[in-house]
């Protein structure tokens, strides 16, 4: 005895959801993708395989016909695979609780994205057969993404930590680009916050359905972000965040980003996590440091010394990360200047004494000296008991 | 005319110095050496190969002679390149100044060792030509130098600094390690206090003469060095320490050490130079982190962006990065057994749900499922929707 019959209440109501400008085997998708979203756990591979190779309906039409044979044809699994994946989904095919899912997004004002959607983030599709089978989105995702930086961090975060990951997410934010965090108290709190404040846009990705804010003390900053960024979650509305959703959202904040930066985490923070995703997405991934007597740093030095994470000091570090100035880091201007002029008092063929350099760039002996010893460090320049030597081609 | 002759009074002292047990030759030529390190500047590359190439004694007749033609014959340099060393050698060849020197180096208690000698460190010969020709040392040098790390800082540091310094220094000297520094003020100093503290050993690189207590208010802190260390210079005694000498010998420091540890550093510090020269010989490099918004830590983020230097949060991570223990970072003990625990509460064959491992391995949920997302990021686990999963031979 097949359920589908029984879920075509909730099709309509979700035809109200989407409007009416589809055809009926888009709306049947869409409506299954949105059904597949309370069926399944976030990630499960599984059933990201089956609706790729058949399509949602049909998947769905599988599951409720407890079909393990052919959902172990459709994927090419074994066949206790296949009863494995059917004993997890078939519990959740309660169409009064997914009714209900479906009534609390249109409640809430959450839109449906799937797949090839105009604003459908096609970083996702980097997740392969762990991509999310829909998104539910409260508020605007752009058509066409610019860069987008993931800033996550310890909840429990100190100050300074707060303080660093402000400073960095509202100069980016300012910039243009889209601040991606988890909405949590902490670090993620604070990025979203100082996005907002720099005018800029920013995006959470929640654990739990978009209907409920969590945690319910960040329900005015969600609202907030709503109104130029988006809220999202690949759960249909009215799901708790679980702990194993929190993992599984974590992979979604780094692919919808170009990089990754952790601001404080603690040794077994969930922020590592988030890191490691990116790291195996290919996503740049960077770090900020802090004390080492610091345990809220901890989990940022690991990342350093164990991930290669690179070291963020400040937002100029992000942005030469991705590559998107290729000036150099604020605050070194002077020093840009300095260097320029130390070239000149150089030479490429004789060795000139720092007195000598002194003189000719009209700087003091001490800053000759130290920048010297900076271009030295860059192989720019040669030193010997002689003087100094401009390095041909640097 | 030849200088040699006027130069016998100070070969009598020099006799004084280093005790009877050596035949004319070898005199001879320590003699020299002790000579040229008052004539030349500390890692004059053409004094070293000259040095090389003909023995120290037969260079300094070159010198003595002013033949310009033999030296350049002697080292395989065009001539006007032998004219400029010979005009940087001939007015230091000046036999009051340099007795003046080997009297005070007497009186001071300096011994003079020379590359071939028991205590010679050999691994200042990874310098090549710009090895130096001779060490001043008070106090004592190992015949057989064991582990040894370089930890290096701003004079101008904070008490964060000094503190991780003191913590990193007291727990190597204390397992050991010899601990060299520079003797400067800020961390330098707290490394070599903390060495004695600890009861180790430790030793420092001037660019001065060793008879000399620079900085003055560290003449203490070196007397209290040689009672265990080492205080050396390759400058004669009597020099003063130029700013061309401490960029020398900061390659000194480097050379000697297994590694160089950077504790906070300026962005132009002279830390760098070391934290270079450490490089630039294949020696192993860290630097300690600290606050973004500490300029006194911008040095040590520039070596971890730039240098690609490890990230150290403490000695163990010294340790590690030198291959002294391959057991886990000391404070992960609590981790590794937690880690056994949970391997063993998995299976590489079937996926179990977090509670189930919970119950196998006798931890809390919470306990469980941050260690499985530290094991997950080492890749020694696989989560999927059904649970978590050994991955086999990790």
């Amino acid at each position: 005895m097949s359920l589908l019959p029984d879920l075509a209440g909730s099709r309509v109501a979700l035809v109200g959801l989407i409007g009416g400008h589809l055809d009926d085997e888009d709306i049947a998708e869409r409506h299954a993708r949105a059904l597949w979203s309370g069926i399944c756990e976030p990630g499960d591979g599984d059933a990201g395989s089956l609706v790729d190779a058949c399509g949602a309906a049909n998947a769905l039409a599988l599951v409720a016909r407890d079909d393990a044979r052919a959902v172990a044809a459709v994927e090419g699994l074994d066949r206790r695979r296949a009863d494995d994946a059917l004993a997890r989904w078939r519990p959740r095919l309660a169409p009064a609780a997914l009714d209900a899912g479906l009534d609390a997004a249109r409640r809430t004002g959450a839109r449906l994205v799937v797949p090839g959607d105009a604003t459908w983030p096609s970083r996702l599709d980097d997740l392969g057969r762990h991509r999310p089978l829909c998104l539910w989105v409260r508020g605007a995702l752009p058509e066409r993404p610019g860069p987008t930086v993931a800033i996550v961090g310890a909840r429990a975060a100190t100050s300074y930590g707060e303080h660093v990951a402000m400073e960095i997410a509202a100069d980016l934010a300012g910039a243009g680009i889209r601040v991606v965090s988890g909405a949590a108290y902490g670090i993620d709190g604070a990025a979203h916050r100082a996005a907002l404040s720099a005018g800029g846009v920013t995006d959470a990705l929640l654990a739990g359905g978009v209907d409920r804010a969590y945690p319910s003390g960040h329900a005015d900053l969600l609202s907030r972000i709503t109104r130029t960024g988006a809220v999202m979650s690949e759960v249909m509305c009215g799901s708790a965040p679980t702990k194993w959703r929190f993992l599984s959202r974590n992979r979604l904040i780094a692919a919808l980003s170009d990089a990754t930066v952790v601001v404080e985490a603690g040794w077994r923070s969930g922020s590592l996590n988030t890191a490691a995703h990116a790291a195996s997405l290919g996503r740049s991934l960077g770090a900020v440091p802090g004390p080492v007597t610091s345990p809220t740093s901890a989990g940022c030095h690991r990342l350093l010394r164990e991930f290669d994470a690179r070291c963020i000091t400040g937002a100029g570090d992000v942005r030469e990360m991705l590559g998107l100035d290729d000036e150099l880091l604020p605050g070194a201007d002077d020093w840009v200047d300095q260097a320029t002029a130390l070239r000149d008092a150089l030479s490429a063929r004789s060795w000139r004494r720092v007195d000598d350099v002194a003189q000719r760039c009209g700087q003091s002996l001490a800053d000759v000296e130290r920048g010297l010893g900076l271009m030295l460090l860059d192989g720019r320049v040669q030193h010997g008991p002689a003087g100094w030597r401009l390095v041909v081609g640097r």
